[in-house]
This record gives structure tokens, C-alpha cells and sequence, in this order.
């Protein structure tokens, strides 16, 4: 238990979403949720440390248990913002048959409109920084308020910034350490079709290290002139899809902050850790099977990896 | 270099077509150059094992040259039909942008047929079967020629059987250990969509064991209630996929064939090599790339998948 159980006195800054969700998918629907990218991030890295700032936006309409139940996972949410007046960023979708594609039924941007995420000072100095997917402005702001830099910054994004505010995209890219998009996403930033010649052209962009994800199909990590490959779990029963990418991100930097190691090495296994975590996510709806499972599911998981992904010669 | 150098006692019988094949990618396009599924399948298992046996027809206006390359790679041709009078089998396809697809152009079956495989007794004996795809008939015709049970029967078959004589690949499957398809085929001959279900369905058909292959997405191996995954190494130039799944199978049967260890830890090593063999195959046109290589280059592939695949908790 070692591996997961130790935590540790990294602190880390989560930025982005917290939502509500409806989802519809071949197995079902739901009503309203509780989703958001900084969620299932939140959720995901709460496994492996105790120390998680969030910076974020709700309205009056957000239940408080809701928030209780971030804190009851080590989440500090001096930072989370409640707008009394407003409502809470609202994205409804529903998914196809295969679960590989999904169509957006409605987005309420609600209080994300005018949000202005303000770091709380003690937050300033947090020693990870993982930016959600959010506008690269926000983003940016939020860099712009750290009191040092942090020794990891982790961005996600996704196609709709780089069709809608690509230059304000690549100014945040230029201070980021880690970027986790899709294949797709990979292709459209960098106008190449071949991931390994597009990871070497988002490389010149700013990030150090880049991990595309894809899907059912795993992630590949590129950094250091090196490639690690994670296969994702192959499940009898795939319920939701939704939150997968950031519950990959929340176990990606949970496990690095807890580990606080920043080789190569290392990065792979948090890449393994960012797997388990999607694996689970999907399993149920929603932020669902996230907030039931325990470290020793997690533990089991990472151990099925080992099995599922390394061989002898 | 002890594990792809050290040659065994193991015979192996190769059936399958030996073909002239057109083939147009977005690189380039060929004229008519040597392929079929038991050359590629006899080319990449001729680095691991010195015992190959082949079992096909082509017609007179083969090239002695080509039945001389195969010879020299430790391919006993004595299972080679040379009908004078006729044209040996010819396919012509061309891929799409993607690769990851392509349209048939045109199939002349030629000598296939009538093709009416014949095992020479000293073949029939052969410790390791690989059953090419071919007509799921004529796949049976060879398991009954056998004078004794081999120690393992691989089956590789496609789509087009199983949409035009499914009866006989499902009495041919009855017999074999392991079998290899992709992933459509694996929903196609389940009836399942998801693919552990599938592997499932499949095991209670005959196969012990179940190849899916992914393509660029890699391949699974199912078997013992045990999964395992194999990443296709990423390539930065893809320049012709034909023959990847032929070239996986050589290298997956020629491993075994060498280590004559049917254990579950050993089949992943295999199936490791099989996706080395099919990742040389697709970076040039048509068994160019298997003909060039040597064993050092495969030793190295086969280390550049350990980095890209193992981690430790």
C-alpha cells in the first residue's frame, strides 16, 4: 500500500469546472448531476493526496452537499466561488452507440460567462498546478496570480479552444509543462496527422511533455525524446464515458505530486495511475463510482495494469 | 541475443496463399510484387526459427527467384504446388488517406481456385501448425492431413469467410488453439459488441486462446481468464499496412515455436513479437522492409517495446 497510502505535503491548485451534468447514454439517463472537469479531477487525485486547492465557479443553485462532498475528499474550497445570484455551468450531451462519440445536447455557460478565477493568497504557492479545461484566458489569469511557479503546471484543453481562441491557447501553452489533449486534438494543433510528428510540433509550442489521449484505445506519453504507452482497461461494461479525460488528469497529478518525482520513469507510472482512475470513472454515471471506490480498489486496479501491460523478453 | 538466436528442433507448417499483390498507398504504388499471407507469415517467423514448412499453390509464372528468397529464409518449399499452366493468385488493393482502411481493386483467385492443399508426410508431423488465412475448407483439408496432433494450431481468417461459408470456419475453429482476427471480426463472429464479450463467446467456439488485433491500436490476447495487451510500436512513417497481420502471426508462431513454452507469460512475450515483426512490415512497401532487416534490428524493435510498454509501481 505504500504507493498510495503515503501522503504528502505537496500542495496542489486544481482549476476548472464544476458543473452540473445531464448524460444519456445506451444504458440510461440522467437528471441533473454533479459534473465539471475539476470534479472528477478533484475526486481522481484525492487518492493519492490529502492536499487539493480548488479555484472554480458555481451559482446559488449548487447544493452545499455537493461541496461538502469535495471537502470530505481532502479538497480545501476557500476557492471555489458562489455566485447566489447566478446559476451553475450546466452541459447536457448524450452518447452514441458505440460510446466513442457523443453529441452535445445543451451547454448553459450560467456563471462561467464572467467568471474571474481568483487564487486565494495561501493558494499562490501550491506546488502543482492543474488547469483544467476552461477558456485559455482563465487559464492564463490563473497563472498570471501564482507567487512562484510551480514545479509541475499540467493544462488541459480541448478542439472548442483551438477553433475559437487558438492564440490565446498557444500564449498559455508557452508556460505549461504537460499538455493532455486527444489524437484528434493533437492532429488539429498541430496541422500534422502522425502523433509522433505532431507531439514534436506541439513540443516547440511549450510543453515539455505531452500525453494524447485515446479513448478506449489508451494514452500515449512523449517527453525526453521518449514514448510510453498505457492501454485502457478493457471493460465487460462501459456505463459513461463522461469525466474519463479528467479523471485520467486527476490520477495523472495526484500520483506525481504524491510521489513528487519528476522523471520519465515516474511520469509513466502516473500515466498508469491517470488510466486506473478513468477506468473507474466510467464504470458508473457520473462522479459516481469515484466517490464509492477505495485505495484498495485503486491498488487492485494498478496491479490488473501490471498484468494487462508488462511482458519479459 | 539468446532469445532470437538460438535455433530449435521445432518444425513449423505454414499454410496460406503465395501471392502477387498491386498495392497503391499514398506514398506510392506498386507493380506486381511477391506477397500472400505465408510469406509474410514464413518471412517474419524465419527470424526466430530455422524449421518452417510451406504448404500453398502458385501458378507458372511465379519467379524461381521469389521461391529462392523464401528458401533462403529458412522456408522448406516442398509443400510449394507450381501448377505450369496457370496464374498464380493476384490481389490489387488501394488504402485510404488514413491508412487505417482500403478498397479491394481487384482479387483473381487463379490457382486458389482449385486449390486442393497437400501436406508431404514428412510436414505432417510438424510440431506448430499456422493455419494463413485461406478458405476455411481448405484449412480443415490440412488439419486432416496431420498425422498427429501439433502442439499448437493457430487459425488466422477474415471477414469474407465469415460472411460466405461460416459453417466450415466454425467446424475448422473446433480444432484450433489460437485463434487471430481483428477487432470487427471479433464483433462480426460473436454477435457481440464489446470486445471482452466477445473473446468470451469465441473461447466457447474451440479457441483456447483469442488474438484481436487493432492495428495502430495494438493487439489483445485473451486466454486462461487473463488479458494482455500489446501497443503497436508508433511509427513516424507508416508507408504500407498490407501484410502487418501476416507478419504478426510469423512472429507470434516463430517466438512460440522457438521457446516451445505455451505458458501464458510466455504468449505475451510472443504476441510482443508478433507486433515487432508486423511494425518492420509496414515501414515499406510490400515483405521489402522483412527482407532487409536482420536480427539485430529485432532484438533492438522488440527493447524499444519494453521501454514503450513496462512501468513499475
Amino acid at each position: 500500500m505504500q504507493y498510495i497510502c503515503k501522503k504528502n505535503k505537496m500542495t496542489n491548485l486544481i482549476v476548472g469546472t464544476v458543473a452540473f451534468d445531464a448524460i444519456e447514454t445506451p444504458y440510461g439517463k440522467t437528471d441533473k448531476i454533479i459534473g465539471g472537469a475539476a470534479t472528477y479531477i478533484s475526486l481522481a487525485a484525492s487518492f493519492f493526496t490529502d492536499k487539493l486547492n480548488l479555484v472554480s465557479v458555481v451559482g446559488g443553485d449548487f447544493p452545499e452537499s455537493a461541496i461538502k462532498m469535495l471537502e470530505n475528499h481532502n479538497v480545501d474550497t476557500k476557492g471555489l466561488q458562489i455566485k447566489e445570484d447566478e446559476k451553475t455551468f450546466f452541459w447536457s450531451g448524450k452518447y452514441h452507440n458505440n460510446m466513442n462519440s457523443r453529441d452535445t445536447v445543451e451547454t448553459q455557460l450560467n456563471v462561467l460567462e464572467t467568471f474571474d478565477p481568483i487564487v486565494p493568497k495561501e493558494f499562490s504557492s501550491s506546488d502543482f498546478l492543474m488547469l483544467g479545461n476552461l477558456v485559455p484566458s482563465v487559464q492564463q489569469k490563473v497563472l498570471d496570480q501564482m507567487s512562484q511557479r510551480p514545479k509541475l503546471i499540467v493544462l488541459d484543453t480541448m478542439n472548442f479552444w483551438m477553433d475559437n481562441c487558438l492564440d490565446d491557447l498557444l500564449e498559455a501553452l508557452k508556460n505549461v509543462d504537460v499538455l493532455t489533449i486527444n489524437d484528434e486534438e493533437a492532429q488539429q494543433l498541430s496541422g500534422e496527422n502522425n502523433l509522433i510528428s505532431a507531439a514534436k510540433k506541439i513540443k516547440t509550442m511549450g510543453p515539455k511533455y505531452l500525453v494524447i489521449k485515446k479513448g478506449e484505445h489508451g494514452a500515449l506519453l512523449f517527453g525526453e525524446n521518449k514514448m510510453f504507452y498505457s492501454p485502457a482497461m478493457p471493460l465487460e461494461n462501459v456505463f459513461d464515458p463522461t469525466g474519463a479525460g479528467d479523471s485520467f488528469a486527476g490520477g495523472f497529478i495526484g500520483y506525481l505530486s504524491k510521489s513528487n518525482n519528476l522523471t520519465f520513469e515516474n511520469m509513466k507510472t502516473a500515466v498508469i495511475y491517470g488510466s486506473v482512475m478513468a477506468s473507474f470513472c466510467v464504470e458508473k454515471f457520473g462522479t459516481e463510482r469515484l466517490t464509492e471506490i477505495t485505495q484498495e480498489d485503486v491498488k487492485r486496479r494498478a496491479e490488473e495494469f501490471v498484468s494487462l501491460s508488462n511482458f519479459k523478453l
